[in-house]
């Protein structure tokens, strides 16, 4: 038995769209979490948190509910949860310890809990190893694209299969401020190295992304590995195909940010450490004034390494040399004589770039390259621009 | 001889505005600088910070030019440094190791120095008791208001006068990211408990307010203090008013943000520490969503607690209460029942309050107040709201 899915609508959202989905991994799995660090966390996130830790890494199902966060609902959130959890284990006959649930949608609205529990016979009857893009439909919000990705390598003669689907659109959305993404593997790891590995490929995925600097209540990334044990000795090339699809959905969340008509990949490289060069490179995609100027298409140099300079990082000033695509701007720390109109046409060109749902890389991709010294530290790191549009859409929202 | 200051147009600005300041303090005169931490640093900062080190905090005269910031102009920003100074302290017949100098304009444009040096005989024939206003008028770049303050207090018998000025509007102006601001004080202290006065006042003022989040290569604040020695059982009355002017002119440029309809002040309380208080109040006012939320004159209480839940500083979330003006929305860290459209009215009405110039705190300042549990910490930060204005702005300048 593989991994199992199913998305259906159960009536939680107003709009009549899917609003509910349940993943079932086989039994024996191994669960490895990665949670929001924001000091008020909903329900659900403490339970998950919990049940993980109690359970030793294993798990089985993970229910999630969308347009409720239940988050700042007090008692009755965890109630709640408990309730949820505890209808879809005796369902699924497993136990209640090894259900999760993630909850996405207004904060401090509870959910409509009869609504929920009803629609779970036909949530469970709809599961099936088909389910994927219906399960990653009824996670969403006001997600503009559907987020997903399937990766399959052969290592060492086993075949293996790594999945995974996210929602959110970084926290820019009114009430909305969730980030859901979830990751099946279908070999079998420790969970301590599972655990490890995630937290990883997170550092290198969805902590390296940023869309207006607003971290959630209920951010949650689970990833479940179960199937045949898998040779020790490939468990880096496993970890890089994890690490590959969390950076995939990562992109995807950062490239759908609202209002947003680009996705804006930063790459450092010369720092003391990679942990350096991603907290320089995330400061940049969080400029206000670097994400305005790739809005308004202007080659700021100014701006970047400005941004650069507050990463709360040390570096040398003067050995700063600066890349816009194939434009080198900066050399040295002092800027250098280049073809503005042509840095001005390649980020018109990467902002004309269709948004492709399959692969946010393509085509709208803005390049910024940062070489801070001479330091063996990379790291890279994805926004988006901001856009009037984004204003507007925050603003105009009216609880 | 007390303070003295002058502002001329010398033509480094293409506009004509005024774009050349010099502030001369009496002999003797204790001078403390608190510089921006970027690490991306302009040459007239390195300077200001290395004079005041090997002066033992003291200082005559600060020149300001304003049209071009001279960061990242490498060998040329520091001899243009070094010239300028060396001019104005032989015109003054002044060490030149006493004379300091700040830039704000352009990052990555050099001083036209020839123009420069040539309007330092009319800038210092200028020099008198009442030159503060214009000195004010030509540290500006792209400000809409003027940003000063005077204040008088009897400190035992003792007349006492603190008179402040400042630029900028945060970090937001394309390429102007700067932010100066200058004090002067006639009584007398000794320079190493002044500077230990100016970094608390910095910490409850200049450092407490955010725009964009965008820390700038030029942000300086220089405080001068000459005069007949006050008795030290008055330092604290001192600080006292040398804290209310900085925050005067902090909250002056906060309300000044680039497409700003109103101030926005958080105050938080019950937090372990007062620097706890603080970080969670600056968290929040600088959060997009908060931002946005008060331009669309939403009273979105679950943005602001996500916020502070993000500021890296721990309290209980089941604590938090918070208040928007009078209005309750939270308790226990649960939603109230509140009425909404009041809520919603008292934002409107501050925005609807006229920009006054002469004290940003009348009617246009959103209050918004966080309780986060019983420690004795307390803090308060300011900031603006963010418009579309504020995006077309900063996406539509083109360097």
């Amino acid at each position: 038995m593989g991994f199992e899915a199913a998305g259906i609508t159960a009536g939680l959202k107003a709009s009549g769209k899917p609003d509910l989905s349940l993943l079932l991994a086989p039994e024996g799995a191994v669960c490895a979490g990665s949670f929001t660090t924001n000091r008020v966390r909903a329900a659900c996130v403490d339970l998950c948190a919990e049940r993980l830790a109690e359970g030793a890494g294993c798990a089985r199902a993970v229910l999630t509910n969308s347009g409720q966060a239940n988050a700042c609902t007090g008692e009755r959130g965890l109630i709640d949860s408990l309730r949820a959890t505890a209808a879809v284990a005796a369902k699924l006959n497993v136990k209640p310890e090894q259900v999760l649930i993630c909850s996405t949608g207004v904060i401090g609205v509870p959910i409509p809990i009869d609504t929920l529990l009803a629609g779970l016979d036909p949530l469970v009857a709809a599961l099936g190893p088909a389910g994927g893009a219906a399960a990653a439909s009824a996670i969403l919000t006001t997600d503009l694209a559907l987020k997903q990705i399937a990766l399959e390598a052969d290592l060492g003669g086993q075949r293996v299969r790594i999945g995974g689907m996210a929602k959110g659109s970084g926290m820019i959305h009114p009430d909305m401020a969730t980030l859901l993404a979830y990751a099946s593997c279908d070999a079998g790891v420790p969970a301590a190295i599972w655990q490890a590995m995630v937290g990883r490929a997170v550092a290198r995925s969805f902590n390296a992304i940023t869309v207006d600097g607003d971290t959630s209540t209920n951010d949650c990334y689970l990833a479940f590995a179960a199937g045949p044990p898998l040779n020790p000795e490939l468990y880096p090339a496993l970890e890089a195909g994890l690490t590959a699809v969390s950076q995939h959905l990562a992109r995807a969340v950062a490239r759908d940010g609202e209002g947003a008509t680009c996705l804006i990949e930063v790459q450092v490289e010369g720092a003391s450490s990679d942990a350096d060069a991603r907290a320089i490179a995330r400061t940049v995609c969080g400029s206000s004034l670097v994400k305005t100027a790739v809005h308004g298409r202007d080659p700021n140099w100014g701006r970047i390494v400005a941004a650069a300079g507050r990463a709360g990082v040390a570096f040398q000033a003067d050995a700063v040399a600066l890349w816009l695509g194939e434009h080198q701007l900066m050399a040295a720390g002092s800027p250098l004589a280049f073809d503005r109109p042509a840095a001005s046409t390649y980020l018109k060109e990467r902002a004309a770039g269709a948004y492709l749902n399959a692969d946010p890389r393509n085509g709208d991709t803005v390049t910024i390259r940062l070489a801070v010294g001479a330091g063996p530290g990379q790291g890279l790191a994805w926004g988006c621009d901001l856009s009037d549009q984004y204003v507007r859409i925050n603003a105009d929202y009216t609880t």
